[in-house]
């Protein structure tokens, strides 16, 4: 069995000091995706609007990448504005359009509903619950979330995250959901507070992952130039996700291959605007340069 | 034959978010050479106050760290406040008293002169070209410098780098010395500006080191509690050239382990105020932690 995404689809308006992209594929489930999919089989549960162009759609299939659980709803697609500036290390949200997304509620495909890998990108924790509710006794699962629901929705969080096997937290989430600065002691805390594996990202500084058996720490992949930094949380996960459901083992050795791998899938994708880079990657590109980090990080 | 260290030695007024020490022991050489002492005899050269207390310098000679090189003169000790706030990351210095170090000129014993390994801990430019010359024909020469000195000092300091082997530069420093924001870009802009090899040390997010040959990254040893930075930077060049002066080969393999050794003498000192940490420290210790980094880091 293949992995689950619910995530986001989207076109998305991104300005960096490298350049400006107007309605460009974006969205966590696509990010996510376009990067499990090297691992495995991948299935989407999102919505678009009338305005997804059917191309997108087949350049998807043409990737294992199943769409049965992606609807069209009447209306337009979900659109995301932002710029980043200086180190790049933070988007500045410019607009946000939810369009169909207002009002969607996920429902998983009969099909879909014995998918063993899931994964709930970062939406509203009602809806990722509701999703995690229609998936029979999923293996493993993976979440994804962000300082707004935090902050907005700190009980529905609180609850679902008890249901995971592994969050996705960058460094600054991971501080404002534990109450602890020193990212050890947040990543201590998060595992009290339930799920069994915790990583936290640190974009360009790496990563920490933690759990009751495993402590690991990574650097990232160093890059002369991250043209545009969208995705690259989501492209982790991807990897991450993708590697695992594939080794189909969950150990303190296939986990740190794994963050690993996303390390290496979210490298890719900061290397150019919008999926471009990840719609180019082939399979032996990421063998070749976690090749390279091994030996950049080797001792 | 040992290392030399010239440096400067000082009585530190440190407050953090963990506490206010007055007037504790602190300073360049100091830190640089109660790490550099677990792999290799350390002889300092510097000057002090009359105030300076004669037990510490038999707490230094205790520890194998020569003082032949340590004047004595009139006035008082080298002084420095700072706070740290927040994540710790910087400094904030309230009061620099150079006394003693106003003026100083720093002459190397006959004896000395002919130390293989050099480290030129950070004090002008033009001081550290002038030991440079005394010593003769050092093997390696280590060196660090500062902000202040690539804004005022920066002929001097250009002139000084094409003469060492291993810079040690923060990323700020970094990015300033090269005009490069991303610092891979900083670090091959450097290797052009002379030095043979650079270190990048980016604090608690790890550290990147590159010559013409070797391209390393490495995380930083993470600790549930900071309590005082100060030293932390000299602390890291004291075990990176302390294990290289006993290696006695510098190539791909001994740079990685130096720097890692470097990581772990920082992760003491940072744990206590002033060099209390590393006052208590013993080289299993030194060991252990080693082992415990290899397994937080190995994929």
């Amino acid at each position: 069995m293949g992995i689950l995404v619910i995530g986001s689809v989207a076109f998305d308006s991104v300005e960096t000091p490298y350049g400006r992209h107007k309605d460009v594929l974006g969205g966590s489930a696509i990010y996510f995706s376009l990067s499990a999919r090297f691992f495995n089989v991948v299935d989407i549960v999102a919505c678009v609007g009338e305005d997804f162009p059917k191309e997108f759609i087949a350049m998807l299939k043409a990737r294992r990448i199943g769409t049965s659980g992606l609807e069209v709803l009447k209306g337009k697609t979900f659109r995301w504005e932002a710029r980043y500036s200086g180190d790049m290390n933070q988007a500045h949200t410019l607009a946000t359009h939810l369009n169909v997304f207002k009002g969607f509620i996920p429902k998983i495909p009969a099909l879909l509903r014995g998918s063993q890998y899931l994964f709930l990108a970062n939406i509203d924790p009602g809806l990722q619950d509701d999703v995690l509710r229609q998936v029979k006794r999923p293996e493993f699962v993976g979440c994804d979330t962000m300082n707004h629901w935090i902050t907005e929705k700190p009980r529905e969080l609180d609850k679902l995250i008890k249901k995971v096997d592994m969050l996705f937290v960058n460094d600054s989430e991971a501080r404002q959901l534990s109450s602890e600065s020193n990212l050890l002691k947040a990543a201590k805390e998060i595992i009290r507070m339930g799920p069994k594996i915790v990583v936290i990202k640190k974009g360009e500084h790496g990563l920490i992952l933690y759990s009751r058996n495993v402590r690991f720490m990574a650097p990232a992949y160093l890059l002369e130039r991250v043209n545009d930094p969208t995705g690259a949380g989501d492209s982790f996960a991807g990897g991450t996700m993708g590697f695992l459901s594939r080794a189909r083992r969950i150990n303190a050795a296939s986990l740190r291959r794994a963050v690993i791998y996303g390390t290496i899938a979210a490298s890719f994708t900061v290397e150019d605007f919008s999926v471009n880079r990840l719609l180019r990657l082939k399979r032996p590109e990421i063998e070749a340069r976690l090749k390279a980090f091994r030996s950049l990080t080797r001792f």
